[in-house]
C-alpha cells in the first residue's frame, strides 16, 4: 500500500507556525522523520489563507525539494495555488489532491493534470455534498473516472477517495465507506484508491484506535494508498501486520524483518 | 460477536498444574476474570490425556459450576468425556466444541448433540484433513450443516469454523479463512461461525499484533463468535472499536461507556 505522509499540513499548528515564521528548519525534520518511517509520498499543504497560500506553499516546496528526493503530493483547493505549485515542483510532483465532481472546481483543474500527466486524488462528492448513501458516491466515481478519461487521463493515475465521515455523527459512516470501496474495487477495477484515516474518529475518545482498525478494514476492501502520518508506529505496525493477513508478504518475510528491526513493538 | 473465553485449556501450563493439583482456586479465579472481562461463555477443555480427561473434565466443570452462573462450551474430542461432560454440567452446557466432517467423529457426536440440542462448533475439515482451498472448506460446511440438520439440529445452532491455520506455514492462511467465511455467510447465512485467533501467528514473532488485526478482519466479514482471552485488553478494545466501526454500536455509546469504564486505553 501507499503511504502518502500527511504531517506537512498548514492546518496543524505547528506547520502553520513553521510556515509563518519560514522556519525551514521543522519543515525539514518532519518531511525526513516521514521519509524515514516509510512514507512514498509527502503531501505538502500550505493551509488556506487566499492572500498567502501560494507563496507559503512555493515556500515549502523549495524547502522540501532542497531536502529530499521524494514525490511530493500537491494539496490544494485552489487552483492558482495547485498550478504554481506544479510548476515549481516538476516531475517531483506526482499527485494533485485534490478534485471533486463540483463542476467548476473540475473544469479548473483538468487542464492541469492533463497538462502535467500527474496522478490526481478525486473526491466522491459533487454540487450536492457528500451523498450519504455508497451507491451515489460510486455513481460520482463512475463520472469522474469517466470525465477524466476525457481528457487522456487512465485509471490508473486516479485515487477515488470514498470519503471518510465521522462515525460520531452517523455511526454507520465507517460502513459507508467501506460499502463505496468495496463498489469502486468491483466496478472501477483499473482505479486506485485512497483515503485519509482521522476523520472516522472525530468527536470521540481514544481516536487511534478508532483510526488504527478503520485502516485494518479497509485495507482488507483493497485501499491501495492512504493519508497517514508514517511516523505514528503502532499505526505501521498494524499496517505491516494487515499486509501479513492479507496474503501480500511472501513467507511473512516483511513481518519478521520489521520485527528484526524493532518496528513491531 | 460472542465472545468464548479460552482459558481453561489443559494444554496451557498453568492450567494443567492446577488440574493435576485439584488447585480448584486457580480454576475459580481463571474463571471469574474471564467473566467480568466480558466472556459471555467459557469454553472448558481438559486436556489430552486418555484415561484421565474425563475425571478431570467433571472436576473442572463442578469447579466452574459452583462458582459461576454462565454458560459452558465443552471442549473435547472424545465422545466420551463429552457425554459425561454434558451430563454433568446439564442446562449450563450450551455449546459442543467440537465435530469434524470425519464420519466416526461426526456419527459419535450426532445422537448427543440431537439429545441435548446444544450448539456445536463445526470444524472444517474431514478424513482428508483440512482443505487448502476455501471452496472446499465451506462444501465441507454445507455438508455438515445439512447431516446435523437430518438430527433436527437449526442452522442458528451451528458455529462453523473456517479452520485457521498459521500464516508462517501458509502466507495465504488468513485469506483463506477469510475466504471462507465470506462463502459461509454468503451460501449459508442463517448459520453462525466461529473461530480461533492464535494459531494464525504460530511460529512467528509479534503475536498479538497479528491476532488483534486478524480478529479485526474476521469480525468484518461477519464473524459471529471468538474463542479468546478476553483478558487482553488490548484485544476487548480492538473488539469494541471495530463493531463501533461496523455500525454496530448506535451513536457510539458502547465505544464511549468502554472508554469512560477504563477499558481503551
Amino acid at each position: 500500500m501507499l503511504v502518502v505522509g500527511e504531517l506537512i499540513n498548514g492546518s496543524r499548528k505547528a506547520i502553520s507556525q513553521a510556515i509563518t515564521q519560514r522556519d525551514a528548519q521543522t519543515i525539514r525534520k518532519v518531511a525526513r522523520e516521514q521519509y524515514q518511517a516509510g512514507a512514498q509520498l509527502l503531501d505538502v499543504n500550505a493551509g488556506t489563507s487566499p492572500d498567502q497560500e501560494i507563496d507559503d506553499l512555493l515556500w515549502l516546496l523549495d524547502v522540501i525539494l532542497g531536502e529530499l528526493d521524494v514525490p511530493l503530493c500537491i494539496d490544494s483547493p485552489n487552483v492558482y495555488a495547485m498550478e504554481a505549485g506544479l510548476d515549481r515542483a516538476g516531475d517531483r510532483a506526482v499527485m494533485v489532491n485534490s478534485i471533486t465532481a463540483q463542476k467548476s472546481r473540475l473544469e479548473s483543474f483538468l487542464p492541469l493534470i492533463e497538462a502535467h500527466q500527474s496522478q490526481v486524488v478525486a473526491l466522491c462528492m459533487d454540487e450536492g455534498g457528500v451523498p450519504q448513501q455508497a451507491q451515489e458516491r460510486y455513481e460520482i466515481a463512475a463520472r469522474l473516472v469517466k470525465k477524466l478519461a476525457s481528457r487522456g487521463i487512465a485509471p490508473e493515475k486516479i485515487f477515488l477517495d470514498p470519503i471518510v465521515c465521522p462515525v460520531s455523527v452517523d455511526y454507520h459512516a465507517a460502513q459507508v465507506a467501506r460499502e463505496t470501496l468495496r463498489l469502486i474495487k468491483k466496478h472501477l477495477p483499473q482505479a486506485k484508491t485512497i483515503c485519509g484515516l482521522s476523520n472516522i474518529s472525530f468527536g470521540l475518545p481514544s481516536r487511534r484506535l478508532l483510526n488504527h482498525n478503520f485502516l485494518s478494514l479497509m485495507l482488507a476492501e483493497g485501499l491501495d494508498a492512504a493519508i497517514i502520518d508514517p511516523t505514528d508506529d503502532a499505526l505501521m505496525a498494524n499496517l505491516t501486520a494487515t499486509q501479513t493477513l492479507m496474503g501480500r508478504d511472501e513467507h511473512c518475510l516483511g513481518y519478521i524483518t520489521a520485527h528484526r528491526e524493532g518496528k513491531l513493538t
